[in-house]
């Protein structure tokens, strides 16, 4: 049996590493899917495609996974959200459960015959993608909250230095 | 001659069913244009172009309206705002004469050499689809504002609750 | 329940017209979906997704189909076929059982639970939108083949002179 | 050497011009690249690409430009925003030198080997689109900002009624 | 009046070069509009958008063309034909005549209110991009048939072992 | 040192593998890049991105490949091929080196610094992609030219039957 997790990992920290532990315990096989694989370089999408999928790749690497029973994988976002569901299952190796906290994502899925699961999230007011990066933005504190490969890809990255050019720029990155 | 009454009709209501009566006793034919095709499960695009058309359709149904003088279509909106009125007749029959109380509507046509109509609506504060969606949402008193056929499908679609998931999700549907 | 027929119909002919009344004796209401509604002023689409619904609208009128019973759409072709079977779902009202002789729809269709009928057309030979699109590039003997609704309208929308400038063209339409 | 200078220039301003002259005295040819083509008739887009197009053509040519060391062109927005330095690179001619304040786009484009240069810029406050946008929505005071060119084509394209339409609208335009 | 000629310019040859002259003997100004500017590095479209503009625009001023009369722009291909001249207006600075020998460009344009004109072209056999690209991979005697701004941006850019490598390569460049 | 092989991979057949294995023993990682992600139910695309993932991934972990060291990715095809080189870099992990036999891939490659690798390939006229699939239309001698893993999925995946009907249906796919 294969589960499935989806985010934007931007970007992935330690609530996104324990679910994903929980997944492999659970499951035989785990697929970690990232979505807006076509953003980048925006204030809630910083990071590229491949720069997340090289960061979750290490991560798990790091924290001895079995990357013979993982997926790291990333797909675009669909404008017809009642195709979504579809979308994945045409992008995604063979998947049967969905771990999800996300009521409208458990909606979406609802009519697939998949078995959604609401996991245990570590504490979700620390473990948050927007308020790290906002910590990142004020380089405060962030790096105790992500894998140790994010953070130093974030770094080689200079993804610190990046996110404070998104938020600081006069003119909308979407502009261009 | 045939009328065209455009809208997203999220959903179609009592003020959209005046509006079709009105065109249906000055023209011949009518149109009624839905639009943003691609979008649903979004918070202002909650139904799909299906669900949509067929609550229009049985609302003219449950209503009399003689259908074969009467077309219910779909299109996608487009980025290119200025060859709008240019898609519009590729994707419609040919219309005479647009019924839109809205000025930037009538804009994008001032070219197209089509007569455009300002029609009296019914009492817009009460029949207007924002607030409709919000009553929705809250289960309160929407029922008698939209045709019978509309609140019995949004019934059948489990439209409330999933106006309300919509609502409550913490992750934005657009970042899936 | 409502049955479903699919195709392109640059025309539709007397084939298509005789299985839409087959559908109506043995379902409740009928779809006809029309695809490829983003081309036009091509060799194989010649015909505007808006020209198709009312040419297809009209020849059923012109036939006594009781139109309260029938939706006649268009939508989009997509790239990741995949997940056409999610968008038709997505764009139509709900339908329950689709007529097609090609095992390529069924294949397509096979995993969504829906009831998959193979028609029995009329000559298929005689009636066949390949043919007569050459027929009408001649100029012979096609009318007959054809719904007097579709005739009537082709020649308003010089549709003859389209065609065949459509084929004789040294520049292919693609390239502008 | 070929300077690029970038914006939407919705509309095109002194503090544009003045730059174009510098960047004029310093490089041997001038690039002034469109963004947002697609994009017109909308709150921040009022104008479409044709018309910036011929308004800062028009602009040049007044201001005894030589135009045969000139080019004006529009290009799309991209999603993917990691690959626009190098959409921007086969859009336009071979380009050595970009002039812009905005560090993000200093960011873009850091990859790329080019001289990204930092201009001194017109008092930014008063030749800003934003509020010169604003301005002619009250129809006070603009036309000072602008070139002569400009101020008359937005005159002749009903700019003034275009934006205050778009602005008043109580149907969002991206909506149709 | 501005007159307006269209084309891929795969590449920009004698003949184009010949139409442009009659264009501005015709019209006060004139507008070339290349089309097709997503596309390159492929079999028919070789050169990218920016190289074209490069090609046509030194073209014309080694031929002492007042560019102060002359915009050279690139426009993207549209799937949905029917939309082409409200796309090409939107596009493109206002133009009221449009010099083509295309029948099919006639048809699009001919419910727009433009004059078509078809010019007298130099000899056709001779002047053809086709043809031409297909001496450019033999690399022999092509020179004299374009303007020899572009024949020498055409050895800049290795255009003839690009063309080659095109040709020759075993994989389809459209799968990549 | 990462080094990347790309391609469609329909299907993943032994002269894939092969290289696989060669530039694991001169890199020390490797990514596996499919193209074309947005295809499926084609002739020359019969398998989805997400049963090519599996059948590469399964391929490797039976063949006893360091999976920690090996990226498996899909990733859509570009229209504008120029910035074909910058999509990659923005969707796959950072690359140092590319095997491609193909003079196309090294001309798009060729500014962009990497180092291209010309492979030795096992027999190319008998571990080719394309004859593979007419082999597997006609269920002939196909299975001795994949891996055992990719041999497997394309029953499981009832491929010899998907490919038949793509073959034999009467009606182009990409119509629907």
């Amino acid at each position: 049996m294969r589960g499935l997790m989806i985010g934007r990992f931007q970007p992935f920290h330690l609530g996104h590493l324990e679910l994903a532990k929980i997944i492999l315990r659970e499951c035989d096989e785990l697929i970690i899917c990232i979505t807006s694989l076509q953003f980048n370089y925006m204030e809630k999408d910083p990071f590229t495609a491949g720069e997340r999928i090289q960061m979750i790749h290490e991560s798990l690497k790091e924290e001895h996974f079995d990357l013979s029973k993982c997926y790291v994988l990333a797909i675009e976002n669909q404008f017809n959200i009642a195709t979504w569901a579809s979308y994945l299952r045409s992008s995604l190796p063979k998947f049967d459960r969905v771990y999800s906290g996300n009521d409208y994502v458990r909606m979406l899925l609802s009519d697939s015959g998949l078995e959604v699961i609401k996991p245990n999230f570590l504490n979700r007011e620390k473990y948050n993608a927007t308020s790290i990066r906002k910590l990142i933005s004020e380089n405060s504190d962030w790096k105790q909250l992500v894998p140790k490969a994010v953070a130093d890809n974030i770094i080689k990255f200079n993804g610190i230095q990046r996110i404070q050019t998104i938020l600081t720029s006069d003119t909308k990155p979407t502009e261009y």
